[in-house]
């Protein structure tokens, strides 16, 4: 399998938020309209801007399958040391089941090494039994409980 | 109960690693030598120079008895929304069952919603039963596994 991964460009979105959208949790919360929503092309270019983000996307035959968005990040604990978060992994449908996963976090920990990060972490929706299985599978241990509180505009 | 939050200082570094290695967690892996080790001042370093870390402290008469950090994070998913990463949250020993942690948290809501986040995440230790129960009752949902790998250097 020859993948090619890159840093997503702007000419990408249309096919990201595809993605996002095309997914069981993602589909009533993502909108792939066609002008698409202004909130994602600000999003991007709020992380193409950040040296600390790298939204990066795979390439098979020319084609998007696969994305996720590293976060790098400095903290005091763990004696001072960087993190990386990982987060919105996604596998086009078609492409699912031939590894692209795996090579995409295989790529992904490399990367966070690279940055020199002593640990990689991400959280993982408990709907999605497969893809905490897939987590643990790639090393990860789920020693932590993941917390969400989503703030609606006041 | 007068609480008073600001930004983490230099001076401030000495006593913040005090209050992670002062925890039943961080004494394994926290070093609060003097002089400090070079490690958490880079770290100190890096978190002030990024516009989207912010690591806030908190002083009771003069003195810091509780610390957090926020990283403010721009994503595509949920309509190219912002998140609010809240770690290292800590509350000196002397200063524990007073409500100095839902202030902390408070605060670090209030400051998300300034942010324009749409959603306010955490991970917490499940050896941490009792943080566990807190976040519960500030209104976060664990949805979430929280997946850690740690690198070892190679």
């Amino acid at each position: 399998m020859s993948l090619r991964f890159r840093l997503a460009r702007t000419s990408d979105l249309p096919r990201l938020v595809h993605l996002l959208a095309d997914d069981d949790l993602g589909v009533t919360r993502e909108e792939a309209s066609d002008p698409l929503d202004q909130r994602y092309v600000d999003a991007f270019e709020s992380i193409w801007s950040d040296a600390n983000n790298e939204l990066v996307v795979v390439e098979r035959d020319g084609e998007v399958v696969g994305m996720c968005q590293l976060t790098f990040i400095p903290y005091l604990t763990h004696r001072g040391s960087w993190r990386c978060l990982i987060e919105g992994v996604r596998v086009a449908r078609e492409a699912r089941g031939e590894g692209v996963g795996r090579e995409i976090m295989t790529r992904a920990i490399s990367r966070a090494r690279a940055r020199k990060c002593a640990i990689v972490q991400l959280t993982s929706d408990k709907q999605r039994p497969e893809a905490l299985r897939f987590y643990e599978l790639m090393g990860f241990s789920s020693t932590h409980e993941g917390f969400k509180l989503r703030l609606d505009p006041l």
